[in-house]
C-alpha cells in the first residue's frame, strides 16, 4: 500500500472515531456527557490510537487477526475499557478493502472478504468479544451464542465460517446485520450525513443517528432492557427522524422531544452503542470522501 | 527515521492537540465551549491533521518550511481558520529534535536548531503568521513588528536570524519566550501536569494552564485588552494556581472563583490562546512518555 493511501485511511478512521464520540447522541458518551467509568477522553484516546493503527493491521492481517489485535490495543491504551469493539468490527472489512483498492471501499470486495473468512476468523472474533464486557450482549438462540462457554469448541468442531456465525445474529445485532447485508445501514447513514452536512456536522450526525436507530433495533438496548423497550425506542427514533428533529429550532415540539430522549436514556442507563458504531463506519465513508467541516 | 518512531511522534502530537482543545480552560474553545466562528470540531479536525502530518514535515524540512507548510495544512483542512498557529510554532522545534533523536526531545539540540535557523526561516515564520488573523497580536516596538508592512524587507535586508527575531518579542509573547528560553514554560507546565495526573487529565491540565497563565502574560490577551488587563489576569491565575483551584471540590471558594474566571473571560471575549498553545507543547511531552489516561 502506498504511503499516501495509508495516511488517507488513517485520517479518515481517526476523524470518524473522534467526531462520532464528540457529537451528542442519546444514551452515548459525547463532548457533553461522560459515563461514570468511561469518560469522553477515553474514547478520544482510543479513537486516536485505533485511527493510527487499524488501517495497517487491516492491510497486513486477516479479518480475525485484525480485530483481535485492535481490541487488545483499544484495551491497553486507555483506562476506560471497551470503547470501540463494535467500531473495530465494522471498520475492519471496510479498511481491508480500501487498503487493497488504493484507498477506495469496494463493497463487492468487502462482501467477498467477509464470505471468504473462515472458522479461524470466527474464533478470533469470539476471542476479541470475550476480552470485553460481553455480558452486555443479548443472547442468541442456539449453539452460536457468544456468551455460551462452549462456543469456541462448537465453532472449531463445526468449522463455522464468519459469515455463517454473523448470520445467526442478524435478528438482534446490527453489526451482524451489516456483515450479512453488506453495510446497508452504514451506507444509508453515510448518505443521510452527507446530504445534511450543510447544516453542520453535529446536526448531520444526529440526524444520521436517528436514521440508524430507526432502521434497526440496537443490540445493546436489547441486552439491557429487552426487545420490547428496544422496539419502542426504534419507533420513537423513526418519528424523530421523520420530523427531522435534529434540525428543528430550539423550543419547537420535535426538538423538545429529541431532548427528552437524551434525558430518558440517561435516566434508564440505556446505551445504544451499536448505533454509535454504525455512525463511526458511516463517518469513515464520509471522511474518506475528504469532506471539509 | 524509523516507522515506529514516526508513529510514536504522530500519536503524541495528535493526543496533545486533541486533549488540549477538549479540556475546559478559561477563555478557550473546549468540549463545553465553542466560539461563534470556531467550533470545537474545527480544533479536533485541525489537531488530527496536524498530528498526522507535522512530525514528517519537521523531519524533512527546515523550521521555517515546516511552519509554513503546516499552517497551510491547518487552514485548508477545516473551515474554522487559525486554530493552531502557536501550537505549530511550539511543536516544530520539539518534533525536529525528536525526529533526529529516536523519538526523544533533547532540549540542548532544540536550542541549537533554533539558534541555527537563519533569516530565511524568519521570513517563512512571518509568512505563516501573515496567512492568519495576525491583527490580534500585540505590537512589538521597533522594526521587528510582524504587523509592520515593511517587516519582510527589513528581515531580508538585515538578515535577521530566527533567534534574534524571537528575542525581540519576549516581553509580550510567550512563544518568543519559549524559543529564547528553551521551553522553560512548556517544561514547567509538563511537570505540573505529570505530577497531578492521578487526579484525572482534565484537572491536571487545568492546573497546568493556571501555572502557565500565572508564569507569563498571554500575548493574545495583551493584543485584545492591553497589558494592564493581562497583568491582572496573570495575578488572578497565580492566586488560583497557589490555591490549587483546579482540584478544589465543587462549592468551595477557590473553585467558585475559578468558575467565575471562565465566565469573565467569556463575557470579555478574551482568549488566552497562547497559554493554550503552551498546554499543547506540554501535553506533547507528557504523551511522549506514553502515559495512559
Amino acid at each position: 500500500m502506498r504511503e499516501q493511501v495509508l495516511k488517507k485511511l488513517q485520517l479518515a478512521t481517526t476523524k470518524a472515531l473522534v467526531i462520532e464520540c464528540t457529537v451528542p447522541k442519546p444514551g452515548n458518551v459525547s463532548r457533553y456527557h461522560d459515563f461514570p467509568e468511561q469518560k469522553f477522553e477515553h474514547f478520544l484516546v482510543s479513537g486516536i490510537e485505533l485511527g493510527m493503527r487499524l488501517p495497517e493491521l487491516a492491510a497486513k492481517f486477516s479479518l480475525g487477526d485484525t480485530v483481535m489485535k485492535a481490541t487488545r490495543t483499544m484495551l491497553s491504551v486507555q483506562k476506560g475499557g471497551n470503547t470501540h469493539l463494535g467500531s473495530i468490527f465494522l471498520l475492519t472489512p471496510l479498511l481491508a478493502s480500501a487498503c487493497a483498492n488504493n484507498g477506495v471501499v469496494n463493497f463487492a470486495d468487502v462482501q467477498t472478504r467477509i464470505k471468504r473468512a473462515d472458522w479461524e476468523d470466527t474464533l478470533k472474533y469470539i476471542k476479541a468479544i470475550r476480552m470485553t464486557d460481553f455480558d452486555k450482549l443479548p443472547d442468541i438462540e442456539g449453539k452460536l451464542n457468544v456468551k455460551s462457554d462452549d462456543i469456541a469448541n462448537f465453532v472449531r468442531r463445526k468449522k463455522v465460517a464468519l459469515y455463517d456465525w454473523m448470520s445467526a445474529g442478524i435478528e438482534v445485532n446490527g453489526i451482524c446485520y451489516e456483515y450479512v447485508e453488506c453495510y446497508k445501514l452504514t451506507q444509508g447513514t453515510a448518505k443521510e450525513i452527507i446530504e445534511n452536512l450543510d447544516k453542520g456536522i453535529e446536526k448531520a450526525v444526529q440526524h444520521g443517528f436517528l436514521f440508524a436507530l430507526s432502521s434497526y433495533v440496537d443490540n445493546l438496548v436489547i441486552g439491557k432492557k429487552g426487545k420490547r423497550y428496544a422496539l419502542q425506542l426504534q419507533k420513537l427514533a423513526a418519528e424523530l427522524y421523520n420530523k427531522r428533529a435534529a434540525f428543528a429550532p430550539v423550543g419547537c415540539k420535535s426538538q423538545m422531544k429529541f431532548r427528552q430522549l437524551f434525558k430518558k436514556l440517561e435516566r434508564d442507563e440505556v446505551n445504544p452503542g451499536t448505533t454509535a458504531d454504525i455512525i463511526v463506519s458511516a463517518l469513515f465513508l464520509v471522511f474518506l470522501d475528504e469532506v471539509r467541516i
